[in-house]
């Protein structure tokens, strides 16, 4: 059979622990060769949405060890939106009822088989926020208490619950420019993580004396500045501007999540003046990630980690690999199977007898 | 809705006419830069099956004309295999009840949303044929009649039913090293096409005297040599080595399906010598189809096609594009839906109020 799960099930069975401790052997397998991973393409075309456009992305990853394949497809309507002074990306959720289209398939390296169809949503922020943790559990200080959270969105949530997973954490400082938001993600955090959460008013309060500073958000342009770096932070960031590179350049070490992931992009009969005035393409960041150790590097012990607890050290966590989905998805298929969660569906509807 | 499509369906609905009319269409889109194609992956890695490989294949492609956009997944368990002298790839149909797994899925560029599941085998060698027919009804002679037919499996008779689409074919004389096994193709498909067909002991009685020579095998040696070549053949093929180099060099006009078109492939802790071993890759075959003109170019006239009756023309179809899924998936659509056809699920399986 091939399991259909909903993006509740994924919620319900797989926690932030899981993924963690997922993608921590999934980074070994694929730093030791043993995993493959295909960067995500996108073709991005015209729509029918005004100032929109269309983009089909996909990523693929394989970890043989736990003998899952996985493919995550997105079928996405893109806007462009000034919030805050920043010009960010919007997704449209234009499939019937308002929803957003994101698939995440997995396949048996044994038998080929399909062995699970679910949404992508909740283990895309939960895979970011596990990438993350890892960065902060090998870099940031052991005994690190404070954290500031800058932004207050879907990557925030998982990103605050995360970063409780591997270190002691008393507080949570969360910044985001609008006073509402910051106040709702407090109260509704507040029964997901054991932290302090406490609504922040400038990012400056929010960043002062923290010992681990969290960008979480979808910003094309810088939300930390290195004027607010301090002895010991460690910095961390999910989206390549938000940290100012020289606040970067001021990290002791700095590792980057993967190399070579550079997403291919094909453009269909866009105008290019029009998609660049809609910010399809990034600024340039100054921060050369590609002279970086990666995290299977960090992992491996083939860089050192952080030296002393005044040493400063960032995690630059930008692109997401289809691989993590195969790593993520086969704790989530373990999990799934042993609660006999989701609905079946017959194998034969995705499977033939005809020669492919 | 979201429809699940099933191979019958796909056989019953969709005709090679349809096939080669959309695909028409869907060149000129590409040719002229309104369409994308994103050129097929591959991760390759072990699998339990006794010297076999695993494979995931996706490819994607979106034609903003008829707004679809479509990824094509295989998820394969590789084999190698001697076959009359020649190493021949074979997949192992290793899911349940001895099936293999290939899927295409559609989407909406207006909305993101999965307009349809279904398997890739019977649309698979009929793009492939009707890309194959429209190089015949550009390149062939007018008056064509007959056709030689090297090869007697799943690929060659889509090959046979697409040529009679486009040429007034009287006789199609098949070759295959096996007796039995050309004798049932001519008997399977004769109810499929009006031209008669007769099985031939030897490729050289097959091509001789032939207008049209479609090689449709699986093979990764030649199997048509220069020294049969006659004047005002055309010559096709759908895997590289089919055609002797020298061969193609005779031709007047040599075209292939599409440039840039190198898969990716990610090969993941296989040893090298084993993988050469299973002839993952192919010898190369000495035509340089990267000098060659493509399938849009002559289509939309930028290249010139036959220039006389005692002309050789070629035409290579080697390497897929996810763009033909969505090319032929946009016209099966229609008639699917025109037809109340296969079997509705829920679109709130596949999409998600989650952003992703």
């Amino acid at each position: 059979m091939t399991l259909i799960l909903s993006n509740d099930d994924v919620e319900r069975l797989l926690t932030i622990e899981d993924c963690i401790e997922a993608l921590d052997e999934g980074y070994r397998e694929i730093g030791e060769g043993r995993a493959g991973n295909r960067t995500r393409s996108d073709i991005i075309t015209p729509t029918i949405h005004e100032g929109g456009l269309y983009a089909l992305k996909s990523m693929d990853g394989v970890i043989p060890k736990q003998k899952v394949a996985a493919i995550r497809i997105n079928s996405d309507i893109l806007t462009w939106e000034m919030k805050a002074g920043n010009r960010v990306r919007v997704k449209k959720p234009a499939a019937p009822g308002e929803r957003y289209v994101g698939l995440v398939l997995l396949f048996s390296t044994d038998t080929g088989e399909p062995l699970a169809i679910f949404p992508d949503g909740v283990m895309q922020r939960m895979r970011v926020a596990a990438t993350s943790a890892l960065g902060v559990k090998l870099l940031a200080r052991k005994n690190a208490k404070t954290v500031a959270l800058l932004g207050a969105g879907w990557q925030a949530g998982s990103q605050a619950m995360a970063v409780c997973a591997v270190r002691d954490i008393e507080e949570i400082r969360v910044y985001s420019p609008t006073p509402a938001t910051r106040e709702a993600f407090c109260r509704e955090m507040a029964n997901q993580v054991s932290a302090r959460l406490t609504p922040m008013s400038s990012p400056e309060a929010a960043v002062k004396g923290a010992d681990i500073v969290l960008c979480a958000t979808n910003s094309l342009g810088a939300v930390f500045k290195a004027d607010w770096v301090e002895p010991g932070m460690h910095l961390g960031s999910i989206k390549p501007a938000e940290l100012e590179a020289a606040a970067v350049a001021m990290a002791a070490v700095a590792v980057t999540h993967y190399h070579d992931n550079e997403p291919t992009i094909i453009r269909t009969h866009v105008d290019p003046a029009k998609e660049d005035k809609h910010g399809v393409r990034h600024e340039p960041t100054g921060i050369d990630e590609s002279a970086m150790p990666t995290l299977p590097d960090l992992i491996l012990g083939r860089v050192k980690g952080r030296g002393s607890d005044s040493e400063i050290t960032a995690f630059l966590n930008h692109a997401g690999l289809g691989y993590q989905f195969a790593v993520c998805g086969a704790a989530l298929l373990k999990k799934a199977q042993a609660a006999k969660a989701g609905n079946d569906l017959p194998t034969e509807w995705f499977t033939e007898d005809v020669h492919p």
